[in-house]
């Protein structure tokens, strides 16, 4: 697929621009100490080697990989935030070790393979926002033979949750048709107009939008009320684009709360900074997004609502068929298809679910 | 300059795509009063003409003017609303007399010229999207020589104004900061890295977003402290596009209340239906989106705040300075420059003031 360089900054590329934004993911506390350990508890891995910076954004992953000793830094960003990363570089006297290059990772050309990529590709679920096809670009353009990639690994998870996110959409949605409904009597009365031709068309763009779109959300544990499962694994040393544009798996869950509510399914990703076979981390680093008690990342959860939700207990188990591809108008934005079939413990079946939902 | 449709489609006309959003304007009763009675008052502008509708969206206008008698009316939108245009169209039995036409106004070709050109497009303070570029291409190319324009006439006006906006933004601003100044600490002592070199494009960042950038307000006639005064007509028959590419004005104002606060600037348009001077309307009517206390618009004002704001007492003169230009990296966003000296009546003569605002 061609991607127009133009409407992909439009669409994409602008938020980064912003120092606001830059910091949101700068104070993710979860986020920056994974990152922050996984270099400097591995600091044989970047002592005198030369490391690739994808997407630097701040300059925060090359300033760590220079200060744990690496020899060289290329760090490439492709928005102007690139300018505000020169300057850090500068104010922490890093600009011997560290070049900040401006430019498309697809684009611009290294002086020399290198040693180790490290990136901070990960979007909402993961694969959101496609950034991971320009590690494996860099990867196999500039990645010596015996390199490693930090994060080396990738999962995909998903599990049962309940969430009152449920009701409270489906009130957002019947209010938004309450509306329309006046809205369709009025303009016939006062303006002469018949426009309930359009209520079809306008009720599938509110449901696409209140109950077809995954929510933001930082779940807390006890909102999982089924076992988790992955749905798909990630080498990041050998990862191919096409192993990245669709995700199919069948898992199976168990309910494991009395009798609560099945509202739908929260999915979420984790990483792994282990090195490679050959040449591993000392001290092997979890960077999960999974919801927690305690610590919750910018990244949340996503939440894929069913309406309505389903009454569920301990022991029924659900077989789940998950299908994930990028969307056909914005090969940033994601498309998912959830099917549920639910065997009771009491031995009923209700009918099977499958449903459609958009990752904006 | 030119525009690529891809980032333009990206940038602008996506919102047009949605029901919903043409739902809003329709929802907007002064708006649609207006079109209405500008219309069906002036039925003889219609009777067996042809008409053109710039930017047709839902269909309203086109079927407005087949209803009041037209003999053939185009419809031509950008979007795929006019998908749902046509449809609407339909439903109404008017497709005998409508013609919609998917495709932008600059690359579409009608089979005859128009006797009437109608179109709703405008912007926040008129200008912004920048529409009004389409309608004079459409006017030069489709227009008879006898023919009118609907609107026919649009005005922009400026007043000064107080609103607690002013302190609100300015606490938005300072929290901003003051986080700020937290982050670059933390990052010091736990990240080991200086982000202060930051602190100044960062304030630079974001006084732009909350100090700088106008706000939508639906703004009650009593916070308006001042005479309004008008910054630019537009004879929508005759102006071009470098009449349009940047407004520039000296007005002067004089404070009405007593003992008040000088906030800024609210800055609002209206348009007339006139018809043409050899062939007016018989009813002219006013499109206003002045601050009223009765009957808001979705356009609202556009509020340009000063800070700190100053103390202005009835009989102060204002000699304000305003220059309107469109923004270098979106031609459909716009860039203010006001100015603006006080004469008191005590004959005070506070420091002159001077500020760029961007209207987003
Ligand atoms: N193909 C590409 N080439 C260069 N930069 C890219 C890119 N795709 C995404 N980016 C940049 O990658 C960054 C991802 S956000 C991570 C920023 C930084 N590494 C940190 O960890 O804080 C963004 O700044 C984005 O603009
Ligand atoms: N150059 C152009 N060609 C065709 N349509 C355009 C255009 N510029 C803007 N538009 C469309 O013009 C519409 C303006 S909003 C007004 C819609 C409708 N006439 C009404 O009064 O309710 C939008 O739907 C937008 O997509």
């Amino acid at each position: 697929a061609v991607v127009d360089n133009g409407v992909d900054f439009a669409n994409y590329f602008c938020t980064y621009a912003f120092l606001y934004h830059q910091k949101e993911m700068l104070s993710d506390r979860v986020r920056m100490d994974c990152y922050y350990n996984a270099i400097f508890k591995n600091k044989h891995h970047f002592l005198g080697k030369t490391v690739l910076d994808v997407g630097t954004g701040s300059g925060i992953l090359a300033i760590w990989s220079a200060q744990a000793g690496a020899r060289k830094v290329y760090a490439v960003e492709a928005t102007k935030m690139y300018e505000h990363a020169r300057e850090l570089v500068k104010a922490n006297n890093l600009e011997h070790v560290v070049d900040v290059i401006g430019g498309s990772m697809e684009d611009v050309t290294l002086p020399e393979k290198v040693d180790v990529i490290i990136s901070e590709w990960m979007g909402y679920f993961l694969l959101r926002e496609s950034m991971f096809d320009s590690v494996i670009y860099a990867r196999d353009r500039w990645l010596k033979p015996t390199g490693v990639m930090y994060p080396s690994h990738a999962r995909m998870w998903v599990a049962p949750v309940r969430s009152r996110l449920v009701d409270q959409k489906m009130n957002d949605y019947e209010g938004a048709m309450d509306d329309w409904f006046s809205f369709v009597n009025e303009t016939k009365t006062y303006y002469g107009v018949d426009m309930s031709v359009l209520t079809k068309p306008f009720t599938e763009e509110q449901r696409k939008y209140y109950l077809q779109t995954s929510q933001w959300n930082n779940l807390h544990p006890e909102q999982v009320i089924g076992t988790a499962a992955i749905v798909k694994e990630i080498d990041c040393l050998t990862a191919t684009v096409s192993d990245v544009l669709d995700v199919r798996a069948n898992v199976s869950s168990s309910i494991v709360e009395e009798n609560t509510r099945l509202c739908g399914f929260g999915g979420w990703f984790d990483v792994h900074f282990r090195g490679r076979d050959e040449d591993q981390t000392k001290h092997e680093i979890e960077l999960s997004t999974a919801p927690s008690a305690d610590y919750g990342t910018h990244w949340g959860q996503q939440v894929f609502l069913f309406y309505p939700p389903v009454r569920a207990s301990k022991g029924d188990k659900l077989n789940v068929s998950f299908a994930m591809d990028r969307s056909k108008e914005n090969h940033r934005l994601l498309e998912v298809e959830f099917g549920c079939e639910i065997t009771q413990s009491s031995g009923g079946l209700p009918p099977p679910m499958k449903k459609k939902f958009y990752i904006e």
